[in-house]
């Protein structure tokens, strides 16, 4: 559904919920799909939730909902519900959605939740609540096709007609020894192609790929994306199946971490919540322009440092926004570039010299040439040519600083294990500009001796 | 394969490479994942490649790894192959990858290329090329298994056997009216637990959806993440089937999508190719750069206009850095917010003013905290309350100013369909810059009596 026609349910939706026609809301609410349902549940008011939500008919309508909506609607949502209903719709909801619902409730509100869910879902759930939210075992879900090696193509078949009818992606089928190793993969289009009595391990794929618990998510996105498959099965330490990743969920990995790193540059948070308050989007980000407040305190105390100099010659002052601006601009293009390369995989620590090297060489090349194109400007505007040369210098020193910087600080915090779209934003920022000034004046002070 | 397993791989096949140890690297490269040995190509030279290549088992492996290869190395490893051996490899290469291999190379070439292939190929290869490359049409493959509404389920699973060898995703069936207009889905496991004499009228979905061959590439892309299905069907503008995007494409739009835009809004290009050469990074990172110069010397002219407040209270220019900071900083996530919120759909252009308003606000509410903690800095410092109260002033109106900048510009270009992260990076930063400055100043002569 494109923006517009979302766009248009909303309206429809809100026109019928003024006018309290229930009907004909049923009939809509009941036949849009959850994904729709809960964009638009982001623009209406609790109240409003709750009367739609009311209108879904039966537990698996709702549970679709429930594995759709964002932390915060759910939360506010079943604030007000019965326990046991709630309880009832999470039995239905896929099992890694509803351990993230109930992952970010408070303990005993969620642990309330799983004592009333029959014992076996509440079991699943939990187990997914042991792993990191952001590794293999957070992500994957406990429910796969799992048959023995001597398993015929034709009882395979009746198993998927019988069991695994709740198993969200049934078009591979993990083949496991006794003792539950994974040992093989079928494809359901291999399965159905073959002759009935033949068995799994005469048609399976023996080199399949899989993924440990604990493997970082990103890392397992990066996995299913150059492979091209649609899940991966995940293991534990003794290679026994637990769990699959399935495409759709690492489809929502890639565009979280993407978001989140850009996000994480701009020193912005991490999550792109629309319905952050005022109050809270301030919050987030107050912290990150502290360092640029204090780098501009620095700066203040460097240029202070050179009132000498500049009380000589006050067309000084004047170049500062010149050689702060490029160096800064420079230095964002080289960190985005590291930060973009090292998260996709083009770029790797391993090559941290050549990187930054080549980064080096590009922005003494681009200070050269600006810097000429300043100095020349300066030169013909105030016929003063070793002022130009100065503004030239430093603008060449800033550019050549800044790309330094720029692909050296996220390279190593790469290298040490912190996440470079961290170290990049303002950080990287504010340190080149303390010594873009710096070294500016300190060219001024040396070449026009004052 | 992680990246310390495809570095060990990269190793080596460089050191048999180095021993011509031919029986020994046969083995491995045709063991090893085309995806993998795409990415061991990107560090080899040409030579090596294609000894590696021509190791390579038959057409099958050859064209796995073309659909693999980045177009500059396929394009390198081509140019001295006998084109009758390329047009034979790609008609085995899926026809989405054939033809964005041969839709970058020059016309002739590609023409050569298409006479040469079995006509069958050529002409599925040829109507892509007809697409633009950044539409559904451009990214569907043509292969897909389309039925009659009578067909039965035992027929179904027959034609899996004889016919659609080739398709790609065999785990949706569509089903199509005399006319070859879509008319309905059936999951291939749907189509095993029925009976054999089902027909797929009867239990295939209709409310399906589909997309027509000219929508953008990242709605396409959005709608397979949003209802987490494994392909959408593309239609043309009559509902006739004619391809379908298969979700491991989506994943490759939505990572290059990220990065074309992070890279964009640091105005460094928009694709992050590592093996680019310094003279071409530098080159097209050099025009973005030219903006930041612009800027500069209109700060420049700004500041000189002020020359005599500056040179009655020399303290002025030691502010500039604080001040073009705080408001590049907070500007850069005002744009950021905003660009990123529209590539993923949670911002809509429709909510131009809330969404600026709330920005306007924030950056007002940052700029008064900081520019009031600036101010006292400065009023203890030197004891002087009136440039305390300037540069605080000065402080929040940067931050206003950014916000507002910052959000209204991409928000706009969004508006009048222009690409809003070209918009952000460079060209927001100096815009900001500018009126900082000149806010400033005009703050400080007006208040400070200079």
């Amino acid at each position: 559904m494109s923006v517009d026609r979302t766009k248009l349910l909303l309206d429809t939706v809100k026109r019928l919920l003024r006018r309290d026609a229930t009907v004909h809301l049923h009939k809509i609410v009941n036949k849009t799909h959850a994904a729709d349902l809960a964009v638009v549940f982001q623009f209406l008011t609790l109240r409003e939730q709750e009367a739609l939500f009311d209108l879904l008919d039966g537990v698996d309508q709702k549970a679709m909902l429930f594995s759709e909506l964002e932390q915060e609607i759910f939360q506010n949502l079943t604030e007000n519900m019965p326990a046991e209903k709630i309880a009832e719709i999470l039995e239905q909801t896929p099992t890694d959605d509803a351990a993230d619902l109930l992952g970010k409730l408070p303990d005993e509100r969620a642990k309330a939740l799983l004592d009333l869910m029959a014992k076996e879902d509440s079991e699943e759930v939990e187990e997914l609540l042991g792993y990191d939210t952001e590794t293999a075992g957070g992500i994957m879900v406990p429910e796969f096709i799992a048959l023995k090696e001597e398993t015929t193509a034709r009882e395979a078949i009746e198993a998927l007609q019988k069991e695994y009818v709740d198993v969200e992606m049934p078009f591979y089928l993990y083949v496991v020894d006794d003792h539950g190793n994974l040992v093989g993969v079928i494809s359901l289009r291999q399965l159905v192609v073959v002759r009935p009595e033949t068995m799994l391990k005469s048609i399976m794929t023996t080199d399949l790929v899989s993924v440990q618990t604990d493997m970082d998510q990103e890392e397992v996105a990066r996995i299913v994306a150059r492979y091209n498959i649609l899940a991966v099965p995940v293991v534990d330490e003794n290679n026994k199946l637990v769990g699959i990743v399935t495409v759709d969920d690492v489809i929502d990995i890639i565009r979280e971490e993407a978001t989140e790193d850009i996000l994480k540059m701009a020193g912005a948070g991490e999550d792109l919540i629309e319905s952050q308050s005022l109050l809270r989007s301030t919050r987030i980000r107050l912290p990150w322009l502290m360092a640029s407040w204090i780098g501009g305190v620095i700066a203040f105390f460097i240029i202070g440092h050179f009132e000498n100099s500049l009380n000589k010659l006050i067309y000084l002052a004047a170049f500062i926004p010149i050689i702060m601006g490029m160096g800064g601009n420079i230095g964002t293009q080289s960190s985005t570039i590291v930060v973009r390369g090292l998260a996709t995989g083009v770029l790797d620590i391993k090559q941290i010299w050549n990187v930054v090297l080549k980064e080096l060489v590009t922005g003494a090349i681009l200070g050269f040439i600006y810097g000429l194109l300043l100095g020349m400007v300066v030169h013909i505007r105030y016929d003063m040519w070793l002022l130009g040369v100065t503004v030239g210098l430093a603008v060449i020193s800033s550019m050549t600083i800044a790309a330094l910087v720029g692909s050296l600080v996220p390279m190593v915090f790469a290298r040490i294990n912190i996440d470079p779209a961290v170290a990049t934003g303002p950080f990287v920022t504010t340190s080149i500009d303390i010594l873009s000034v710096f070294f500016y004046f300190q060219i001024a002070t040396l070449l026009l001796h004052i």
